[in-house]
C-alpha cells in the first residue's frame, strides 16, 4: 500500500459526492459514475471530480443503497476497476454475505460505514467536512488481505474520519441502537405531531425539534437501510415500544380509576409505586445519555461559554469577533439566541476555558452587555 | 393594571431564577423566595433580586412543581402577597382544579406555562434570554379578571416570550404531545445506550445525540411533570408504543422466516408489503416535523444558507463579518462545522434570500472559498 492517488466514487449522492470533495481537498484524483447522468454532472460542477471513462484506480468507493452494493462491487471487480472496494452503506452483514453469494473477491473489499448524514440528500447537500472528527466503522472479515485495510484507513484518514474497526454483525447489532432504531422512534413522535391539532404545534419548544430533527430523512432512503437490517432494529423497536407500554400503564395506574380510567376498569385506589416506575425509566435514560461519548471518541471537548447581549443590527457580530481577535482569543463555536424581530439577543462564544478572562475583559471593556 | 414595578418569585430553580433575570434586566424590582435558603442566596448572588421580607407586590410568579402550585397559591394569597398571582407549572389542569378545590381566589390567579427549559436544572443554569422568542402559554378560566390576565401578558412580554392563550384541559393535550411524551420516549431510546455494549457507543452520531439529548433531564423534575399530566401522556406514549411495535413486526414479516424467526414461525415467505407500512410511517414522521412552526409561531423562517470555508486562526470569523457588513449583510445565524485541530472548516451563513447574491459576491471578492 503506497498511497491513494486516484478514487473512484460510484454513486454521487450525498454520501458519495461528500467523500469525493473530501478527497479532493486532499489532493487525491477522483473519477465519478452514477447511473443518473444528471447526478454525476452535479457532483463534478461540485468540484467533487471527473467522470469515470474506466480507468483503473487505486480504490472503488461504492456509494449505492445496501440492497446492491454486492452487485455493483462484482460488476466493479469484473471490470478490474480498482486495486481495492469499499462501500458506505449503513448496514454492513447484507452486502458481505450477498457478495459471497455472488462470488465476489472477498481479499480486496473492506466493508466500510461513515456514521454521518444529513436530513438532506442528493449532491448538492454534500460537504467536503461532513466527516471530519465522525466515526467510520471498517468490518474486515478474515478473507479481507491486510493491504485493502490499509487502504480503507488511509481512505477514510483523508476524509478526517475516526477509524472503528469492528465485526460486520455486531456493527449492525450496534447501529440499530444508535442510528436505526433512534430514526424510527423520532419518526414515531413526528407522526404524533402530523394529528395534532394545530394549537399543540404552538407549543412546540426546542425539546421535540430535537427530538424529531432526524424524522425529516428520505423515506424511501431509509426504508432500504432498515430493511437491510431489519432484525437488529426490530429487537430494538421492541424493546422501545415495551418501555413506552410499560410507562403509559404506570402513569395511567398512578392516576387511579376516579381520574378517567374507563367504566368496569374496578374500584382499585391509585397505585402508589406506579410513578417510581416511570422515574426508574427516566433514570435509565440519563444512565444512556451519559455514555455517549464526545466528537472524537473521547469526553465532550470542555469549551467554555461566554455569554453576551448583542443587538439586531448589520455588524453587531462583526464588532464582537473584531475585539476578540484584538484580545488574541479565537472563538471555537458561537450559538445565536437570535429571535427576528426583538431588539436583543444573546450570543453564546465558546472559547478555550483559559480564554474567558481575557474574552469577558475585552467586551465589557468595548461596552457589550455580559448577563 | 398600571404596570410591573416590583415581582415577587417564589421558587428560585431553573425557570423562576431566568423568569428573574429577566424581569431584572427589564427595570423591575424582584423579590425571591425559595424553602431552599441557598437557593435564594445563591439567585440574589446571580443578580436576580433582593429576598422577600412580606412586602405586597404587583405579581407573584409560583415556580414550584406543579402538585405544589395550588397549596402555594392558598398561602401567598392568604398573606396578601401581591395584587397577581402566576404559575409557570408544565401542567395546567391539575393545578387549577385544586386551586379551585382548596378554595383559592380564582379571579386574581392567572395559570401560564414558559415552553422553556434545558437539561440542566437549578438557579446557576437559569439565563436571562431563556424565554426569548419562546412560546408561553397562558389560561385563563371564566373566573379570571381581565386585569390578571393584562398582568401575565405583560410580564410574558418583559420577558421576551411570546403569548399563546389556550384552554388548561387543552393546553395539557398539547404539552403531552409536544413535550412530555417525546421526553419519556427520549429516555427509552436512551435507555438502550445504557445496556449496549461499549463498542455501539463508538458509533453514535448526531441523530442520537439530538434525539436523546432532553432524556438527561432530572428524572424527579419530571415524575413530578408526568404525574400530573398522566393520562393524556399516557395516550400519546400508547399510540407511539403501537407505532414501533407495529414497525417491528413489518421488519421482522419483511425478512421472513429464513431470516431469524422463530422455529415454529410457519413457512410464510417474507411479506413483500411489510416495508410499505414502514414507509408509510416515516412519510408520517416526514410530515409531522414540516407542522412544527418557526420560532415565533408562524411557518419556518425561510433563511438562505451561504456556506463558505474558514481557516482555524482568530480573526478569521471577525473578517468574515466584516466583509458582511460592508456588503450590507446581516447575518441572521451561524454554524460552524469546526473540526479542533484541523486546518479547515465551514460555516453555514443564514441570511435573508435576497442577501444571498451579494453576500456570495462579496466573500468571492475577498478570497473566501464558496465550496
Amino acid at each position: 500500500m503506497s498511497g491513494l492517488e486516484n478514487v473512484l466514487v460510484v454513486g454521487t449522492g450525498l454520501i458519495g459526492t461528500s467523500v469525493a470533495l473530501a478527497l479532493r481537498g486532499q489532493g487525491v484524483t477522483v473519477h465519478l459514475a452514477d447511473r443518473d447522468p444528471a447526478a454525476v454532472r452535479l457532483a463534478r460542477e461540485l468540484g467533487a471530480g471527473v467522470e469515470w471513462a474506466g480507468e483503473r484506480v487505486d480504490m472503488a468507493v461504492i456509494a449505492v443503497p445496501p440492497q446492491v452494493v454486492a452487485g455493483q462491487l462484482a460488476e466493479l471487480q469484473r471490470a478490474g476497476a480498482a486495486r481495492f472496494y469499499t462501500d458506505v452503506a449503513s448496514v454492513k452483514a447484507l452486502p458481505l454475505r450477498q457478495a459471497a453469494e455472488i462470488g465476489c473477491d472477498l481479499a480486496t473489499y473492506v466493508a466500510g460505514h461513515p456514521l454521518a448524514g444529513r436530513e438532506r440528500s442528493g449532491p448538492a447537500a454534500a460537504r467536503a467536512d461532513l466527516f471530519l472528527g465522525r466515526p467510520w466503522a471498517l468490518c474486515p472479515t478474515g478473507k479481507t488481505s491486510p493491504d485493502a485495510v490499509e487502504a480503507l484507513r488511509l481512505l477514510i484518514k483523508l476524509c478526517g474520519g475516526e477509524a472503528v474497526q469492528v465485526d460486520a454483525v455486531e456493527h449492525d447489532r450496534a447501529v440499530a441502537v444508535v442510528s436505526h432504531a433512534p430514526h424510527v422512534t423520532a419518526s414515531a413522535v413526528a407522526a404524533r405531531l402530523a394529528e395534532a391539532p394545530a394549537a399543540a404545534l404552538g407549543l412546540a419548544g426546542q425539546g421535540v425539534r430535537d427530538v424529531t430533527r432526524i424524522a425529516a430523512g428520505d423515506p424511501n432512503l431509509w426504508t432500504g437501510i432498515l430493511s437491510g437490517n431489519a432484525l437488529p432494529v426490530a429487537d430494538v423497536l421492541e424493546a422501545v415500544a415495551a418501555d413506552l407500554a410499560a410507562a403509559a400503564a404506570s402513569l395511567r395506574a398512578s392516576a387511579g380509576p376516579a381520574a378517567g380510567n374507563a367504566p368496569g376498569a374496578g374500584d382499585a385506589p391509585a397505585d402508589p409505586e406506579a410513578m417510581g416506575r416511570v422515574t426508574e425509566l427516566l433514570r435509565r435514560g440519563v444512565t444512556g445519555t451519559g455514555r455517549i461519548p464526545g466528537k472524537h471518541g473521547g469526553p465532550a471537548r470542555a469549551y467554555a461559554t461566554v455569554q453576551v447581549i448583542i443587538g439586531d443590527r448589520p455588524g453587531e457580530l462583526a464588532r464582537l469577533f473584531q475585539v476578540a481577535r484584538d484580545a488574541g482569543v479565537n472563538i471555537e463555536d458561537v450559538r445565536l439566541e437570535h429571535a427576528p424581530g426583538l431588539p436583543l439577543g444573546a450570543a453564546d462564544l465558546l472559547v478555550q476555558p483559559e480564554a474567558v478572562p481575557a474574552l469577558s475583559e475585552a467586551l465589557r471593556a468595548h461596552g457589550w452587555r455580559l448577563p
